[in-house]
């Protein structure tokens, strides 16, 4: 049999993992071949109902009677019953993806003292009668005077109906939460206020419920971000948000919704009720705290960039749709810029960039890597945004994907043996950001490449499959997916376009600050993948200069941290105010040695630089 | 022919017209028989679809076909294909009744000095920059305080939207409109902020457009409040919001939907776009401004009667529905109590009784009637407010109704001829406020009643109709309904008790300040009914003591004066706050007294009284 169906591509997300296959194949068969488990209890018969995906771009057959008697939403189809006829984008929910991503919601960071911006008061008041015609807010806010010597002068109209309620239910003796000049909710005498702290990420949403009296952390839930459905990064949404009518709108109230889910997971989880949700903090970067907000973005896709708002935010939380206290506010840190997001604020309060005592680089890889240095002698704090690409997130790698189960996450070679390590000791199906890492760093140093990366033909590691040089790092006997798992001469390219631009980024940065390399004492990795980066191996491909007198740090999770330390403190929050106004920003685009230390950058380190 | 079909009594809302017909009689027939003009232009054959109607209560037959073809929405049916079989109420809306209520949008009142809330700012700012990579609204506060040192502390995020769009559409030149420490919209350059002013009745709602910056009225506007179909007066409507599911959602839209579209009629009469309504200030009683604001009313309709909330409100206009600058407030005065209302606020304001310098009354009749004693020399302010009912209103009496046109308004006997002038000048169909208190007036002058008010059967002007006394006004040949239009002895019951009720409130008023009647040097009518009222008939049948020393003065609306002025100042708000926490509310029922008083003042003057 002679096969004469074409091949076709097809994209799974929100994992990022990529596979050829024939036209005419189902998705569930794809995502097989991908080495992704979808549910599936009823083997492909259509009945079960439990293999949904949603068909985000691409061509397929029409929806079969089965998948009609199921009832699916708009978008969604059966995996088992849908093939594809030409190249294709699904999406894989969380209910019918077996296994889950790794979602990164600790760090090792400690939280700050407790200070919150939501105070308690315990009530006691007598109930009106005809010689005491008080309206009962007015009650309430005499009481607060006179015996807890707080002016209040603000309650919006749900909380004034809400707070009249409650007083009358409990016979007028109940607990007040109070921000500032304006009481934001009630509830029964003793409840302790809580709040959430979110980090919004482009692909995992981390949430937390602390209580606002002790800091104690009750609860804690992850999510992926659901607007992943519209493009994998920022820029994707950003256009789908610009060019489509109401996009904004569409992609504001998919976070919305899946923020209004973690919040009632949490209260679930933790037993409390959702009126005791006083607050809310929010770090993201720009462009998700922009969609978030519904806030313009059509400056965030054009030249020169800005943002449409920096400053703070303080909003009703009810504006965002989240069930809480109703006159409860969600406060949104600062950003310092288009490409430099709250979320990079709360990094740096996470880790007290604004309060090292010696310089200090700051460094958050994903698809734009921030950078930031303090020099606290010369009161500096600067930043810069590197287009580094998604290249570390697993996307523009032929085996790319995140960091889900199966995906090989280290990798080295001893004497003539490759080994991997995958997440959760799954059977490889993919690589992501450290695994690339690493597999570069073995390569390099086994002279399998030169110093601009180009692969050695003749070495006994590389092989060349239809004129492409590439490294087997397993075979297809030992895979997940029943093919090899590669590293290409491509995907070498990719990943130097990245160091390229994170070196540049450096560089400029201690230029613009006049600071000696030999000058910086600490350096410190946040996020995922600065968490799970072998970092010699890092050096050894030169991914950062070897800063002779630095040490580095991997703190995790930073911005969860930062956001929890902002819910929790006042102080903080006007730390990250000041912080964000002080910390000068640097356009890389504006420096004519761009170029020039763009191109150095992207080159291998010699024997000598490597082991410096 | 025997007539077998019994009778049945039709209410006609918003006029508050009634009358009894036959079982089956159309509803286009029973209005034609209460002199009521609906709007048709078919004929009656129920093609025009002209004279549509809501069915408030009762039954009738089943939609017709005609009815079914025209598409009425929900509740409506056509007058003259609904045939009445039981008791009925019945709401014509405007659009379907021939001739328009009076509305009262006048007063010779004169307006405060202008210092307003929002005020404008022409910028010019620098666009963004690769070196200039200040967000957008950073730029904005930024020129603010360097430029004009007005320091900005918040947009919110509707408005952030809007000022970012207009300001890049512009060029950057442009024009921002802020309230306080706060940008609320903006315009393009010298475009004038315009405001709202609103007076919320229980049955009439009045609104102006006025130009913030000069206080030129550019527009005004009147419309039936709509809430009138949940009831006529304020206990029934907030009944229906206490006992129905969502009642108070319900009257609230109803009434917002109405304000929503006065303000378009008016932006479009002033030639102005919405985006410049940068401020509004409504005034209303206690139960309307409640109902507005969607607050609690539960309290409202059991003792001791205390609002929810009694302070000034400021909130976003959006949150009412209506379409103005997104960062718009709207200002509601502040309340005294459960029935001395915002709207009696907004009177004190516009009659300046806060600062009068001798002893002053102010009363505003309605079906509660409020009056406010001001004593500067001992800086008393204090207020009752009487429960007179709708008599004065025309409700409770037989052939009462609305001053709409052909309601008698005025009523005198010279000799053997009895006089009445209607409004309009059309054919009398009922008996508004004013006319009943010209014909007890001219009744008591005749010697027609004693002194509690029974009419001398012996009389020539009384007549006895199946055991009722009563008088007729205007004979069957005259009248536009072909029937007498006649004051019976229950009406004239009706009205003395409202008499009673503000006497009392009038007397205890007084002791509780302890000030004689001596001492009072002016009475201010304000409203509608006091406006039109005579006075001299007014005191011939008692329905005010004669103050030996006191001049009346007749303010029409002063309660829109009032929500004019507060629109236009700081200042007056300011006084209205201060105003509404110093005057004191005086419980009647506290008083054991009350009912002496009461009997007392139901009484007729004697004729040494009512000459002296």
């Amino acid at each position: 049999v002679i096969e004469t169906r074409p091949v076709i591509e097809v994209d799974f997300q929100p994992v990022g993992k990529r596979v050829h296959v024939r036209q005419d194949t189902s998705v569930l068969q794809a995502a097989i071949e991908a080495g992704l488990g979808i549910t599936s209890a009823c083997g492909a018969h259509g009945s079960c109902g439990k293999c949904r995906v949603v068909i985000l771009s691409g061509e397929t057959n029409l929806p079969t009677a089965n998948e009609k008697r199921i009832g699916l939403q708009d978008g969604e189809r059966l995996a088992c019953h849908t093939l594809l006829r030409s190249d294709a984008r699904i999406f894989i929910p969380p209910s019918s993806l077996l296994g889950q991503q790794r979602l990164q919601t600790d760090s090792s960071l400690a939280q700050s003292p407790v200070d919150p911006v939501v105070r308690s008061f315990d009530l006691e008041i007598s109930a009106p009668t005809l010689t005491d015609l008080r309206a009962d807010l007015q009650r309430i806010t005499d009481e607060l005077r006179s015996n807890h010597n707080v002016a209040v002068g603000m309650v919006d109209i749900p909380t004034a109906c809400h707070v009249s309620r409650l007083a009358r239910h409990h016979n007028w003796r109940f607990r007040v939460f109070v921000r500032g000049d304006e009481i934001v909710g009630a509830a029964p005498t003793g409840t302790p206020p809580v709040g959430m702290a979110v980090d919004l990420g482009t692909t995992k949403i981390a949430a937390y419920l602390l209580d606002l009296e002790t800091g104690r952390e009750l609860a804690a839930a992850g999510a992926l971000n659901p607007q992943i459905a519209y493009g994998e990064d920022v820029i994707s949404r950003l256009n789908v948000a610009d060019r489509q009518e109401d996009g904004t709108r569409l992609l504001a109230h998919a976070v919305r919704e899946t923020l209004s889910e973690l919040l009632a997971n949490l209260t679930e989880a933790a037993g409390i009720d959702s009126g005791q949700v006083a607050d809310c903090c929010i770090v993201g970067n720009t462009a998700m705290t922009h969609l978030l907000l519904e806030l313009p973005i059509r400056q965030l896709v054009r030249t020169p960039y800005v943002a449409a708002v920096s400053s703070a935010q303080d909003i009703k939380v009810r504006q965002i749709g989240l069930q809480t206290a109703p006159g409860a506010y969600v406060h949104i840190l600062p950003c310092i810029g288009g490409f430099v997001g709250a979320d990079h604020v709360a990094m740096i309060l996470a880790v007290d960039m604004d309060r090292v005592d010696q310089v200090t680089l700051g460094i958050d890889i994903g698809t734009n890597t921030e950078i930031l240095l303090a020099h606290p002698e010369r009161g500096f704090m600067g930043s810069v945004s590197c287009a580094s690409g998604p290249a570390f997130e697993g996307a523009h790698i032929a085996n790319g994907m995140r960091a889900a189960p199966g995906a090989i996450e280290a990798v080295s070679i001893v004497g003539p043996h490759m080994h991997v390590d995958t997440v959760d000791d799954a059977p490889p199906i993919g690589l992501c950001g450290s695994g690339v890492v690493d597999a570069m760093a073995a390569l390099h140093k086994e002279g399998a490449m030169n110093r601009s990366g180009r692969l050695d033909a003749d070495h006994p590691w590389v092989t060349t499959q239809s004129g492409v040089r590439e490294v087997i790092l397993t075979a297809a006997d030992k895979s997940g997916t029943g093919r090899d798992i590669t590293l290409s001469q491509e995907d070498i390219n990719q990943i130097l376009l990245a160091k390229g631009a994170i070196r540049a980024g450096l560089e400029i940065l201690l230029k613009a600050a006049q600071i000696e390399p030999d000058a910086v004492r600490e350096i410190i990795f946040a996020g995922a993948f600065g968490s799970f980066l072998n970092i010699n191996n890092a050096l050894t491909i030169g991914l950062f200069p070897r800063y002779r007198n630095a040490i580095f740090r991997q703190v995790g999770n930073a911005a969860a941290v930062g956001a929890k330390q902002a819910l929790l403190s006042h102080a903080v929050r006007l730390r990250a105010r000041q912080l964000a106004a002080e910390t000068k920003y640097v356009e890389l685009s504006t420096f004519p040695t761009f170029n020039r230390y763009f191109a150095l950058g992207m080159l291998l380190p010699d024997e000598n630089e490597s082991q410096r």
